[in-house]
């Protein structure tokens, strides 16, 4: 027993954070040894207060400290647009942008028969069923470019066959700044084939 | 405000962590966000745990959960050899190679008049006061190779004169510059069965 049993169960603790290995962790420990009692026990609070606090949003399926989020209750976005997202990740980087003025709808992942992620298992069956209503407009599939996205946008685009909203998705092509000597095939053949005419 | 605020408070608390910025803090949010409560208790509570009951050894300064820490409490040590470390992190790797059978005396740090750490800053004092008596056959100073460490290692040597032990340092099979918290097992054996006498 070279470490004390306090000094294991916190580096236990640690390893449980997404790509933090033994040393790292170890790290971790000695950081928490050098802080004041008064700092760690505001660490101790910040994590008991996210996880009592922090709640998915009735409406759309975002992280909201309240029963519905801020964008869900915002008199100033536009209802009739509803952006499906992945998760409450892409809801942060579209907000980041600043220029997203409609509402979103968190899928909780997507489907993947391998990991055995059933439509059943996501949220999207309130989208059809409680979001989608006379006022809305247009849903845009903002999901990514992957298997599994491909597969849920399939899904979803299926299901709104019947309502009388417009459907999009996000357009594939090349990213802002990217050097085309350097992408892969399938981005360009995408680039080519959602190519935008200009006149 | 984009995220909520307990988000941001948990993400500002893992910012503190050595490494660890925006991006790897908020990854880290997601986790504790996809775990159970009790998961997320746990870490709390260890976190808790490890800073109230964690302290300094009273003889040697190394980290425990006792007030003498289970080296300086084993009747297998061999009291007579003390070897003098930067930190605990130098213990726990002095005691993976599972060599050796003295026992340590943690400085908490090294002399550093640029960072201002002067002797009196580290536990220094009391391995000449309080450590070394009629028993004590041999002092192994143990510190990194570097300006810090050999200047520390320098003025031990000079306060260790008048006393009538036998010094030694860790000879250089430790490459320069390097820490010895990283260093593999063998290498420290041999840094340790090479050590040189200075008197």
């Amino acid at each position: 027993m070279i470490y004390p049993e306090e000094f294991e169960k916190l580096q236990e603790s640690f390893k449980s954070f997404p790509g933090i290995g033994d040393k790292s962790a170890e790290r971790f420990v000695y950081a928490i040894d050098s802080l004041d009692i008064d700092k760690v026990e505001d660490i101790a609070d910040n994590l008991i207060n996210f996880k009592k606090n922090i709640r998915k949003c009735k409406i759309c399926g975002h992280l909201t400290n309240r029963d519905v989020c801020n964008i869900c209750d915002s008199e100033s976005r536009d209802k009739s647009i509803i952006c499906v997202v992945e998760d409450s990740k892409s809801v942060f980087s579209f907000e980041k942008t600043g220029k997203f003025r409609g509402t979103y709808h968190v899928l909780g992942g997507l489907i993947s028969p391998i990991d055995e992620i059933n439509p059943e298992d996501l949220n999207i069956y309130s989208l059809i069923n409680d979001r989608i209503n006379d006022e809305t407009l247009e849903v845009i599939i903002a999901l990514n470019p992957t298997v599994e996205g491909e597969m849920t946008s399939l899904y979803i685009q299926k299901l709104l066959e019947d309502k009388n909203v417009k459907v999009s998705r996000l357009s594939y092509g090349i990213p802002m700044g990217a050097d085309i000597e350097y992408l892969d095939p399938l981005t360009i053949i995408r680039a080519m084939d959602d190519r935008k005419f200009l006149s």
